[in-house]
């Protein structure tokens, strides 16, 4: 038995896996793991009973179970999902979208896969264009996917700015974007896992503007963005433009158990995705868009997330600052500013050990968090600050949350005590 | 904007994407359509109301529903369901079967494309292997899946068995299968999409050996197949051996919304699906294997196949079996040998138009069928058997297969009729 270059990339190192791998044993193991890895959305009891009563009410009636599970979708998606999609964006924002705008695809980490590899890579001719992600750190996920030779990504290093004694926010540095022939796409994570950076808005336009004047597609990949889930703590207009991708998920809902992604783009990359869908997978599942159709084509849906998960979330996040403020008043730690997601995106200058050290230490003691130097795919520098920097999730239990930084806290301390020692 | 060259493959030519653009257009479409194309799966009554019942009772209990929807099952699958399926197989046919051999998809066409790609195509040492497909004609959804430059299948012309006046049935020509170091797997469907053919045991026997005898994976695309749906209206005996990769599905019991296949392989293999999850899905669905664990557990699913499933899908074979001898009595048509699925092959011998002809034809009048010649992926020679078959389903409702067939032979009748005029 051989395996394929294709296998071979597959590698056991790439980060996305042992996060992946991370949360399933987690929720295998008989040991209390402090899950702050993974990008596992918390329960919110009353989204999930909304969620729950939808369910039972299509499981109540044998025409919509029927139709739920018993029919494949077309490979663009649910045709009826997409259309009342279609209004829902056109009607909230005002913006040109029609049903071939709109594709569906199993999760947000699917799109990335397509969208990437058709916008960028191998051309026809035999060149090679790569994604350029203008502000790292960025999205773990985005790593992997490429499927020719060459690396797919190339990255810029951002302006740190210095808020306070605590916070600081990256920026896209605008001297080092040159968007020439060699990009076949620019993409963005808004707000940005893993930092719960938000760029603003004046950064979106001008990104926009340099995507538009040079022809380029301009991902925004808003899995954690507006309308939905809306976990954004900031003033943030969403934009669009005809060379916009915007990226939607229906995972961060509290729904990553039913893997539905959504494409809002140009009609010629929609009918790439369509094909891509019926070429590997024949069709998108069917059982997201039905569970949540209603809730959009109510707009229930914006009011869930503005009442109820976005207040969850900033209370999630603040806990979790005093947490930090509380065990780590003694140590050097930044905090990039919160202003979306459900990540804290914690910075130990100079810290003595490679945060991968301190992932296997904390990893020991059962709290799993994510090193730094996974989030920045394509920047080829080996910028000592990757290694100084880790993602932790406070969408988890409140306990595990608590408990985790705690140890984080007891692990960072006793790194910098035995520095030189 | 430039679209890569992954993009220009894929093509709208691809027999899988109308295929599948035929289902989804029918669904939306408001005129009556006679759906004799696609694989959709009978909604049969009984087999729809015990998975409605498993899903109003998972929906029911906010901890099942919580656990269905709401966290991210690890890269290789929800670890129970898993446990679940292991059991299942060791218990059931006494095979060596642990969690190891067993991962999840998002559907079977997911699980060919990720297997295809990871067991042949372009080696790391820069040498190209292919898929053997030994009997063709073969599933059409093969056909576009293949990452590389060059084409990714090759395959063997059957020898054909004439049975009486009506049927026939396609064996493996074993004059033709040489398994060297070219190849890097061998694959066959069983029962075969599209023709309803089961290889005999002897021939799966025989084809077991060569490839072991090579060192060569043997996947066995069971999405029709023993233990479940049990679409196999013959003898047929499943086989297991370490260098074999079983594909299963949960479409063909009614479930195609859900999107889950189960791939049973050799550990290594195994874990180059668990890392390609990650990559490119971060995990499969969590919703096929909520809702059958209880069936698979209990052994439920066995008696439902056998008892309500198989002898369903067996007169509806024989219902379109009779309409096409009454329709189709004064034409030359011959049906292969019909020993599971639910499709039937037709083979009108010297049609003095192509297939392709007769499908637009057919859609004119709104009867959905498949054309033969993209059932033979790998094949090279322009064999004319391919433009003289067509592929019909017969699970759709009973008036689209009776009247279907009725449009179909007034259309062949027509085409045998104008000859030389």
């Amino acid at each position: 038995m051989h395996f394929s270059r294709f296998a071979a990339q597959l590698s056991n190192d790439a980060g996305i896996i042992s996060l992946m791998e991370d949360l399933g044993s987690a929720l295998g193991s008989d040991q209390k793991m402090y899950m702050l890895g993974g990008g596992n959305p918390s329960h919110i009891p009353e989204i999930e009973a909304y969620f729950r009563a939808q369910m039972l009410a299509i499981a109540s009636d044998p025409a919509k179970f029927g139709a739920m599970v018993g029919d494949y979708d077309g490979p663009q998606g649910n045709e009826g999902f997409i259309r009342i999609l279609a209004d829902f964006f056109s009607e909230l924002y005002g913006w040109p979208i029609a049903a071939e705008n709109i594709a569906i695809t199993n999760g947000s980490q699917s799109s990335f896969g397509l969208l990437f590899n058709t916008l960028a890579g191998e051309t026809p001719q035999g060149d090679f264009t790569q994604v350029l992600l203008p502000l790292t750190p960025e999205y773990i996920g985005y790593a992997d996917v490429g499927l020719g030779k060459q690396p797919l990504f190339t990255a810029r290093k951002p302006i740190i700015e210095y808020i306070d004694d605590t916070f600081f926010k990256y920026h896209v540095d605008f001297k080092q974007i040159d968007i020439d022939d060699h990009i076949g796409a620019v993409c963005v994570s808004r707000p940005t896992n893993p930092t719960g950076n938000v760029i603003t808005d004046d950064e979106l336009k001008h990104l926009s503007e340099l995507t538009k004047a040079s022809n380029t597609p301009f991902i925004i990949d808003s899995a954690y963005g507006v309308p939905f889930p809306d976990m954004v703590f900031t003033d943030a207009t969403p934009l669009w433009d005809e060379h916009h991708v915007l990226c939607f998920s229906l995972s961060k809902l509290g729904l990553p158990g039913v893997r539905t992604g959504i494409i809002v783009a140009d009609a010629a990359i929609i009918e790439r995705i369509r094909n891509a869908n019926a070429i590997f997978s024949l069709a998108p599942g069917s059982v997201g868009p039905a569970l949540v159709q209603h809730a959009i084509q109510s707009r229930k849906l914006i009011e869930l997330c503005r009442d109820t998960l976005k207040p969850y979330y900033i209370r999630r996040r603040d806990e979790a600052i005093e947490q930090i403020r509380q065990q780590m008043h003694d140590l050097p730690v930044r905090i990039h500013q919160p202003e979306g997601a459900i990540f804290l995106w914690l910075w130990f200058e100079d810290l003595p050990i490679s945060v991968q050290i301190l992932y296997e230490r904390l990893k020991e003691r059962n709290v799993l968090v994510i090193a730094g130097h996974h989030f920045f795919p394509g920047l080829e520098e080996n910028w000592q600050h990757k290694h100084e920097c880790i993602r932790i999730t406070y969408s988890s239990d409140s306990e595990s949350v608590q408990r985790g930084i705690e140890i984080i806290a007891e692990e960072v301390r006793m790194a910098y005590d035995n520095q030189g020692s």
